[in-house]
């Protein structure tokens, strides 16, 4: 056997050749050979910096982190400041007193050794409380598994439930391809549903209906259902009353309701807020037995959007007994997530409340961040509807613009001659005439003959002007050379 | 459709199911629930505290981290306190040069931005300088894979090279059983080759070839052999003479060498010392297109023992660019392990240099921690030696030691009456009698017939003088109970 053989690539899992993962895709690629290129040769592209929109990154686009939230994580990281007198003038009391507290709940205050495989306990604890007084129902620290960010959370319950290519998961569309990844990874079946977009989005169950009977009718074990809300990458807030109706249709159906949360605190509007399911299912009366349900956050998005921290959690209900010892099993060979994001995911969960020294600065922080987010989302759905073939609906959450653009035939027929699907055509061009990344719609699936991007609403808010105009002279010229 | 049949467990992937994972499987459990009994019923059992040796944890049992390490950490997370006059009284100066330095090789500083999947670009240049300046070859920031530490890396290489129960890996057995757990996970076989206990856990290459050769008239597809090296669980240190026999094998063989180099810093003999496969094979004259091979390193052992940091890297090199781009879109799935693992991982591939203002102490708390290691390490393996029936091998390195138990027969027919493996049934009386969790050989693999523990080198040397008693009064009463 020749030694090349033995790792060609065609050679590899077909599983994992299958995966695709479009927000770090091809285009980003090309978006950082681009980046490289403007290092090596400036002035050698039309742009003098690339603009990444691609991705829910907010400190790579010069979001600052919470102050509260660091000064924790920096006396953690090193407790010896503790006893240092001139800590107290570098950090505000309440941080030095959480991060006592903190150190406390860790066994022999070690942030260096490994945890419980679940995170630890105290901090388990927290976040449990911290679920609890946003829920108004009790949580339970022994129901949480602390992760590095949602994604492996997401892996680990793909890996439980799905045997075989007959295990099916209803997955909205579009949908944040993580799912779509995961599922191709663990050799399962991605039963699609649409949501609507002439109702903003909106989720009918009718339509979660039929594709759950289409799937079962072509022997697809359908095990469990994906909500993204507030939606990524469509930006809607689930009205309550859908909530109910999902709830009771994963109850009837006997799915595992797979609720991604991980947008929870980003909200735009006042006609809407975020329930937990959790929170729904309870107040319906369902409890244990009815309903098995995993909630995923995270420290990445939020106002927090520390995404390199990786921290998050599952919350797990409604399982029984041999099937956590299967899920703790899953955790235990990774050992446990990291430390840092640990306490992380414990402070977002209980940030500093009123009376506490930070909370003022802390407010201030988090109110800014959110107000200007809301202002970004709403200059670039704005800018996106006055262009010619552009409609998008409101972000009323996430971090998400998911604009339709209604490409001319022309520019159809300019894709297909350089093979490339319509949508990542016209992200490429974009990318070349101005250095914006955004992903394709094909990335995250579309109703098939429809066509859209994905953009970020991240760039700093004195950016965004800047933005809006490079992106308003590239969709001009676009449409003038291929307009029908 | 009965909701509750949608999770039985019976109805989860049979993959998941089979998977065990012993350093925190049952005994580990049972230890964690006697640990609850003794602080809600002080005195209720015949010891007042757990010792946990069944994992190599170091800081949970006392091991305090590198000071440097940690200011560095800290000053990172929180990069405010640079523009701080006290700082400069509160941390070192080449601590805060350093925080500096990394900070700047990070975009935007951001500390909490996702990074490039590979990890930061800089900081796997100071990881590659760090393996060039160890090995005497050069190493690309371009091959380096930046993880949550090794486990990650060790799934991901897993998931590539497995698509079905046809395809195997040989590992050694004793194995640390996070080989055994992610080759079950995803579905392969494991091919085992066994070390010879005889000679000090020697790896004959003439057993590997054997078990090579009946695997593959089994209609086994075998791609990849692991080493771990030094050794887990059996603590040795491979001979150079034997690691070139090794390299040769592989690349004759076509297989994917994947070294466990981990312990690369845990030596505790004077007449070996570790050299890296890569080393080795690039001595040997073999370049990118002889071998591919894939180096695994972790902040979580050495002298720095930051299990709770999860960091960690992989080193692969000797892939094609297909494959590579495979392996960075697994990568990319999971987006980026956490920054300060990241950070950590560089730290430890670049300590103080003679001349830094930390030195002095950072070397002082180096050798601190492995010369009480090696102590620790030769104190424990003569007192197994002294006591009947118990035969244990030289530490040579790594964190654990590996003895041989011969039970009695009328122990071994206890066992079986209480339906467990005898070395299970030992561990667990171990555990019952005094506090001291252990892991039992079987959990690694062991020649059938002869039965081990693992017992880690780690509790606080001060401790080891009562460690060492309570085993021996223990297993002297449990030799009483059963000697035939």
């Amino acid at each position: 056997m020749a030694p090349a053989a033995s790792v060609a690539v065609e050679n590899l899992n077909p599983k994992v050749l299958k995966c695709e993962y479009a927000v770090r895709g091809e285009i980003v690629i090309h978006a950082q050979r681009l980046q490289q290129q403007l290092q090596t040769q400036p002035g050698s592209l039309p742009f003098d910096q690339i603009l990444f929109c691609n991705i829910g990154n907010p400190q790579s686009l010069g979001q600052q982190p919470v102050t509260f939230f660091r000064e924790v994580l920096a006396l953690c990281d090193h407790p010896c400041l503790l006893e240092k007198e001139e800590t107290k003038s570098l950090f505000s009391a309440d941080a030095i007193s959480r991060a006592k507290q903190i150190l406390a709940t860790i066994p022999g205050r070690a942030t260096g050794a490994y945890s419980h495989s679940q995170g630890v306990k105290g901090l388990r604890d927290a976040i449990a409380a911290g679920i609890t007084s946003r829920d108004g129902f009790p949580a339970n620290a022994d129901d949480i598994f602390i992760t590095d960010g949602a994604s492996p959370g997401v892996h680990m319950m793909m890996q439980l439930l799905i045997r075989n290519e007959k295990d099916g998961i209803l997955c909205p569309i579009p949908q944040y391809p993580l799912y779509s990844a995961s599922i191709a990874l663990h050799g399962g079946a991605l039963v699609p549903y649409y949501l609507d977009e002439k109702t903003g989005w909106g989720l009918e169950i009718s339509d979660l209906k039929k594709q759950l009977e289409d799937a079962r009718s072509k022997g697809i074990d359908v095990r469990a259902l994906v909500v993204i809300n507030p939606g990524n990458p469509t930006g809607q807030v689930l009205a309550e009353d859908n909530q109910y109706d999902i709830v009771k249709f994963c109850k009837n159906e006997g799915l595992v309701l797979l609720a991604d949360e991980v947008y929870q605190e980003n909200i735009y509007v006042d006609n809407k807020k975020f329930n937990s399911f959790k929170k729904i299912a309870r107040s319906m009366g369902y409890g244990e037995d009815d309903l098995p349900l995993v909630s995923f956050q995270s420290v990445s998005k939020g106002y927090y959007g520390e995404c390199g921290k990786r921290g998050g959690y599952m919350e797990i209900t409604g399982f029984s007994a041999p099937v956590r010892e299967q899920i703790y099993k899953v955790a235990s060979v990774n050992l446990c997530s990291n430390i840092t994001g640990q306490i992380l995911a414990s402070l977002v969960m209980n940030p500093p409340k009123v009376g506490d020294e930070s909370y003022a600065s802390y407010k201030a922080e988090k109110d800014a961040i959110l107000q200007s987010l809301a202002r970004r989302a709403k200059a670039l759905e704005d800018a996106f509807n006055k262009l010619e073939g552009i409609s998008c609906n409101k972000a009323e959450g996430a971090m998400y613009l998911f604009p339709q653009i209604h490409l001319p035939q022309k520019a159809i027929e300019a894709a297909k001659a350089a093979k490339k699907a319509p949508d990542a055509f016209y992200v490429l061009r974009l990318l070349e005439s101005t250095g914006i990344v955004v992903v394709p719609g094909s990335g995250f699936g579309q109703v098939p003959g429809t066509w859209h991007i994905r953009c970020t609403i991240l760039p700093q808010e004195d950016k965004i002007p800047a933005v809006i105009t490079r992106f308003k002279v590239f969709h001009e010229a676009f449409m003038a050379e291929y307009r029908d």
